[in-house]
């Protein structure tokens, strides 16, 4: 399923090839976040034409609104949003456990009321993969539980031990055809509960391997820790996904320690606030300084934004609450996410990521207000 | 500028050619409406693939956001938004006469504070014509006074008075290169008064005429009336435009009293509120009844909605507040408004126009629901 094509001499990043149900994906991956079967603000063909490879839908999400029964009808969530590319589908188990304010876990799930109407619901490793295998998607994530950051090291104890016994009952549930399942990492910092969880799971032999509990509001320190501890234990041949993470410039740090895989909402969610991104970092597209600034976004760009409208446009649009303005940021972040992973990839192509790498880090200024948006995650 | 190319012969329908700046419309046409210079939720590459020969922009809105320096710095609006086929700009006289609050008439024009922040301005017809002139439209309309459907006798007739004198003061005005100026006759639904208006505007000899006082809240019949009093004084070979209309039943009416151009808001609108148009009427597509309809929004349409989504897809997007239904619903709309006139168009071109209109007419139910948004007109 996964090729291990090159591996950069300088760091640990990979260069690889994922071949699912629904075609093939070249690693390192961006995977725009269709939460509710949509990119938010995007259509697909706008997807295609940015080169997106896959997208990620939400299990939680999804199976409240439509629902299952509307998905089934329709032929699965591919033919439901017309996207016949590959699917990624999360568990549940990250928006139950920071969605849903009423909630108690038991042996084989967790109880909980819908964060809509207050409804009783029960999602654990069965629900979840017979939710996933309704939705047909390439890639189901087994049903984990992800504690907060600074949970007490007894609910993390509690979390991997829940997460690796979860993981088994997910491997063991029915499939779609050709539906491959990655397994998913928990354990904090904490190496020994990391090492123990990426052990248990790889021993298990899932498709792939997702870290989890990152971008759950942890300083960057934490998240990279994180990462750190837990890939040294995961097989070289299967594909290897941060969950939920990140900036682009998080995105390269996690590429150069062994990470293939990544979604995100940052870049439509920003765009909605008016923040572009560019490889230098973010702006605000709202305010005075771009008024009368008739270049694009981000100059040398080729989405289809920068290449039709101006930043002096694109401003007013934003100001006078013109959807156009918000469609038009989205396409431009998405396509600069997407636009870093094909940089990427050429660079480990050519041998040369090493110094991509440090140039990359060295040109991107983080934006705290961008990064403050990471801790939202859950809604979206 | 305009070529009548044929006459109905059970009607007073006509099928012509109206030749631009910015190149040839073919008429009958509907106007998608660009209020902020931006058609709602469209982007131009969607409005080119539904048809789309001209749109209209609001010189009121444009003047106040985002100014006219920065307008004037884009190289005006068709460079400003990337639209580079033909505009028609109104003159800002409905709006001021409809959205500002406090004004006061004067000789030379109207005296009125913003609806956005309450600032001092003027708009009359130099300025307006300057503003159009800046804007580059292809088509520009001369500022006239728009009195209330139900304006006593004596309001009607200063009205008409000061909509006469400035439309000589526009005349005169400078324009931009290859800019057209349409005249606005009022008078409501006074004969002597929409005689005495047409005949004066005739005189002056604009490039075509509209027909003014129309869809500001006044029952249908009363809309009919107004056009069919003054369209026998509006000369055949120019140009008839009846503003701010309306339902896809009301422009085949008006297109059978001899009206070729229409603008309206309604298709993007009332898509924003998930009601859907076809050739029979609208419905809801937010409601249960097709929340498992895995149909077209209506069958037969080849818009880019009804070629790639559902029903139940649509419905679940405008239901969970995704951008990208109320973009659908958008798109669907606009393209119903513009395929029904190339339906009459062909049914001109092939004599059968009579036969169309009655079984266009005999197959749509008006929904007064959607009517009633018509009133809103002054916002968009």
């Amino acid at each position: 399923m996964f090729e291990l094509l090159k591996t950069d001499t300088t760091t640990k990043a990979r260069l690889g090839r994922l071949t699912t149900a629904h075609g093939v994906v070249e690693t390192p991956v961006f995977m725009p976040v269709g939460t509710q079967a949509s990119v938010k603000a995007l259509d697909p063909r706008e997807l295609r034409e940015m080169g997106t490879q896959i997208i990620l839908g939400n299990t939680y999400h999804l199976n409240l609104r439509p629902g299952l029964d509307i998905i089934r009808a329709a032929g699965g969530l591919h033919r439901f949003m017309n996207w016949d590319k590959p699917i990624l589908t999360d568990s549940g188990g990250f928006q139950v456990f920071s969605l849903a304010k009423i909630r108690k876990v038991k042996a084989h799930g967790v109880e909980f009321r819908s964060h809509l109407d207050g409804s009783a619901l029960f999602l654990g490793p069965k629900e979840s993969m017979e939710i996933q295998r309704v939705l047909g998607s390439d890639i189901a994530m087994v049903f984990d539980e992800c504690p907060p950051h600074d949970a007490p090291a007894k609910e993390q104890r509690l979390a991997v031990e829940r997460t690796i016994r979860w993981a088994r009952e997910c491997r063991e549930q029915p499939r779609a055809e050709g539906q491959k399942v990655f397994g998913i990492v928990q354990g904090g910092v904490n190496p020994a509960l990391r090492e123990e969880c990426a052990k248990a799971l790889v021993a298990m032999e899932f498709d792939g391997y997702a870290i989890g509990g990152v971008s759950v509001g942890e300083p960057e320190p934490e998240m990279m820790k994180a990462v750190e501890l837990a890939e040294p234990h995961l097989p070289a041949h299967k594909s290897r996904y941060a969950m939920g993470l990140g900036t682009p410039a998080q995105m390269v740090e996690l590429i150069a320690r062994g990470v293939d895989m990544f979604d995100c909402v940052l870049p439509t969610r920003v765009a909605r606030n008016g923040t572009a991104y560019t490889k230098r970092g973010t702006f605000s597209i709202k305010g005075g300084a771009v008024k009368a600034d008739f270049g694009p976004i981000e100059a040398g760009c080729d989405c289809f934004a920068c290449q039709h409208f101006t930043r002096a446009y694109i401003r007013h649009l934003l100001n006078v609450n013109e959807i156009l303005g918000l469609r038009l940021v989205s396409i431009h972040n998405s396509h600069l996410y997407l636009r870093v992973m094909n940089e990427v990839r050429a660079a480990l192509a050519a041998g040369t990521f090493g110094e991509y790498y440090r140039e990359f880090i060295a040109g991107y200024t983080p934006t705290q207000k961008v990064l403050s948006q990471r801790k939202k995650h859950t809604a979206d």
